[in-house]
């Protein structure tokens, strides 16, 4: 197997994903120094108390500095400005990432400031949680999650191994994948359900018959479950929706056909449509716990707590 | 306080809910004798084996002969025709109730069958999984959920105050509304949720270009918070989505309207108007962890699970 350590590795960013690194470098003893750097003096500081690396640089330029891994968690479209910073200071032969939620505008953004000599491989860890910041951080997020790949042709086979080892030394899986298809998987499984929760959690609260107080008290019904996704960071999302707009149009546009033709269902009182969506459905649900991609548990497994809160 | 004890109490339809109220009665001794009645001879069956009454019966009519309260918990469409077949054979001053998930349909179903003598108080426990069947049923479904009564106008206020205090023995808060309201406070925060889950997820199960092993393995990243709602049964929400047209196709309106608002700010790259969105549902989130109806960890705290799966 190949080896999953680097002598140096820099972190470019430090909120959930980039925390997250960190708490695993450390845990598997992935790094012989890991360099952080980040934009706002505030979350830099708090990584530096949270003890998350062994040097901490205002410049990213200065972070990447003898790195042979270079791990870039920042905000899509924050990517350009940041390989533009760290280029000219990068190492030969060093590995550049990133971990965006976007591959083909992260790719168009990094990719023309990558000097030749250095291994620049994108990648999206499909692991989260609604929280973030370098606090919301934590070891084994990745743990049992896909780590997609999307290496360009001409991708040393080397170093995408060597990347690949890091991941998997993560606890993850790793596919290969090209840029264009991530990011139309992506928009089906991530950001439409992201956009979707983010507009019914808006729509509920801009009701006038219907009281916020009684949204709030009566949310686990249901509602509640989208309100965990539409929590999440504003800045990295808003960003996903400029830089990966033609999937996600494409993903919005065949939603809204299907609710339609649901909708009609509902007016026109066709109780076997409905019956047949709802039965078909359940199928999907089945094969994701199998495949250990969710918990089995009743209700995500929530019971368990409120019976202790 | 009260007395939430009745002598005998009928439960009609023992799927979730009424096999969560027996696990509740038999825990907390609310019942002198449970009598069990459910349409399907195995699911009747089931509940034997699973000694959730002290009676079990085929018929209807027959579980609820002398009994005080009669609780029936069954889709919404069947209201109606549960309410004629036990009607005749209800006692005097019994209290019938439901925990049907729409308020307006079901007592327009039921009222007219009422006799007098006999207290109808139409309720709904705002609780459940998307388990469905006597197994899933479990003690503490109820716990720190609220439930809402519609009583109508006429009603005996003092089986509404015994009908609050069983739901209370069953850890529950309670509520009163005008069915109507309650029909349109559903509609948000359950009815859409679902179909939209729903939706979502007929969705990707339908697309040619991406895969269904790779909606299920890259799911974690969203989607499959959806699959857990569009897992429900599906003759519940066939019957709810026939039940409450009205709310419904309201709420789906003003959800596809401020989709097409999102969807059009996407299109044309305003970043300013969808960073404004996903700040505001950041709100919405906190106040219904802060009101205890969700819990507050990361992820629904569906780590702790994966790191021991």
């Amino acid at each position: 197997m190949m080896a999953a350590r680097f002598d140096r590795i820099a972190l470019i960013g430090i909120g959930l994903i980039g925390s997250s690194i960190a708490h695993d470098i450390r845990a598997e003893g992935l790094a012989g120094h890991v360099a952080i750097s980040t934009r706002s003096a505030g979350t830099l500081k708090r990584a530096e108390e949270l003890g998350l690396g062994d040097s901490y640089h205002a410049s990213a330029a200065e972070a990447v500095r003898d790195a042979d891994l270079v791990v870039v968690s920042v905000p899509v479209g924050a990517s350009g400005a940041v390989a533009a910073e760290i280029a000219p200071h990068l190492k030969t032969g060093a590995i550049l990432t990133d971990v965006g939620s976007t591959k083909a505008s992260v790719i168009a953004q990094m990719a023309p400031h990558v000097p030749p000599g250095v291994h620049f491989i994108a990648g999206h860890p499909i692991a989260g949680t609604e929280h973030s910041g370098p606090d919301a951080g934590f070891a084994g997020l990745f743990r049992g999650r896909w780590c997609i790949l999307t290496p360009l042709p001409e991708a040393d086979r080397d170093a995408v191994a060597r990347l690949r080892a890091f991941w998997e030394a993560l606890g993850s899986r790793v596919d290969e994948m090209d840029p264009a298809h991530h990011d139309k998987v992506l928009a089906i499984v991530s950001h439409l359900p992201h956009i979707i929760a983010y507009n019914i959690v808006g729509t509920a609260d801009d009701l006038e018959t219907v009281t916020e107080s009684e949204v709030i008290k009566y949310s686990a019904s249901g509602f509640r479950d989208f309100t965990r996704l539409a929590a999440s960071d504003p800045t990295m999302w808003r960003d996903v929706c400029l830089h990966n707009k033609d999937a996600i149009l494409e993903m919005l546009a065949r939603f809204s056909e299907d609710l339609a033709y649901l909708q009609r269902a509902i007016r026109w009182g066709d109780g076997e449509k409905l019956f047949d969506l709802f039965t078909r459905t359940r199928a999907i649900r089945r094969s994701i716990v199998e495949a250990g991609q969710d918990t089995g548990l009743p209700d995500f497994g929530r019971h368990a707590g409120d019976a202790k809160g």
